[in-house]
């Protein structure tokens, strides 16, 4: 069950499953290799991972995650139906991962981003998307949390003010993947066919291919 | 040999291997449905996949993409191992898909953003990644090329103000992966053991895990 495809497509965004049942170092080791293995601009590798088993500041950045909840809940008309929404497992995983960016890695000419100033933030992305398969690949549930402020996480983990956090991933066995992604099952929002979103050899309405 | 792992490994940015063999429509297919299955902030699914076969529109950027190599040459001390090296395959290749963020959909609320404007923009990456390895499992090449201004990108390919290119991938079938990349194999810069970019629970000199 670990071929690519299959992985793509049973990867889900998880809140709700986690058991909290350790990760095997050489299970760690395999996930964090796959995602060192991306491609980045220039081959700078900009990106950094921070493993965080800590529950003191895992328990600082839930705190965190839910005032920025109810920062985005009072934005709603009706914030009714964003409150049935598990938005994270900060605390139930495992472990926490966070990706970081350090645009003066592979300084002073970076091979491909004189014109493209964020090519170095997109290389840290594809990292996290390895990351993310290969964890799918391991029977792991990932859940990305991106309610919080950035200065927040710099301040809570000694990030020095160069480097920037692009994601707080929440790592660790799962009871199950739900086949359809929470926000659809919530009636947040839906999936659209992929052929809605190809275009062919110029911006027009999207056509099938 | 489309394991998840062997793929992560095996996928290379590939700039001078493409053959301009024709790509199945089955496998163009599962290729962009597998990037459009990638996860993406409040489920926006915020990208677009441009599908360029046209020779004319090719060329175009490709003499663009000359122009910026000698304004990336031009801000070395000492160009001559840049110039060994080839940074794109725009003509060779089959097709190219450009890949764009519209940071309008989903909105007004798009959950997960209000704290992170960029979330939108790293959700495109994930599925740009998604692409890069569904493309390798094919036994496909992909090169990104980011030699450009995305003004010019726009313009040639009629794209709308507010939709921002955020990849231009050369794809297609390819004579072989190389095992090593190429700025590797052309002395330009070295990958780093994963070891060095793990660190425990907070930002601090790297060390394995």
């Amino acid at each position: 069950m670990n071929h690519v495809y299959d992985v793509i497509h049973r990867r889900r965004d998880v809140r709700g499953q986690f058991t909290g049942a350790p990760i095997p170092d050489e299970v760690l080791a395999r996930v964090l290799s796959a995602a060192h293995a991306a491609p980045s601009v220039g081959l700078s590798q900009p990106w950094d991972f921070i493993v965080i088993r800590d529950a003191a500041t895992r328990a600082a950045f839930h705190e965190h995650v839910m005032h920025e909840r109810d920062v985005f809940a009072a934005t709603l008309p009706d914030a009714a139906p964003f409150h049935k929404i598990k938005i994270e497992g900060v605390r139930e995983s495992t472990l926490s991962i966070v990706v970081t960016y350090d645009p003066d890695r592979g300084s002073p000419a970076v091979l491909g981003r004189h014109a493209i100033a964020d090519a170095g933030l997109y290389s840290v992305c594809l990292a996290i998307q390895n990351l993310w398969l290969a964890a799918t690949a391991e029977d792991l549930g990932v859940g990305w949390v991106s309610f919080y402020r950035e200065p927040f996480v710099q301040q809570l983990l000694d990030i020095p003010a160069t480097i920037r956090p692009v994601a707080w991933l929440c790592v660790g066995p799962v009871t199950h993947l739900e086949q359809t992604p929470d926000l659809e099952r919530h009636g947040w929002r839906h999936r659209t066919p992929w052929q809605q979103a190809v275009h062919t050899d110029r911006w027009t309405a999207p056509t099938p291919t």
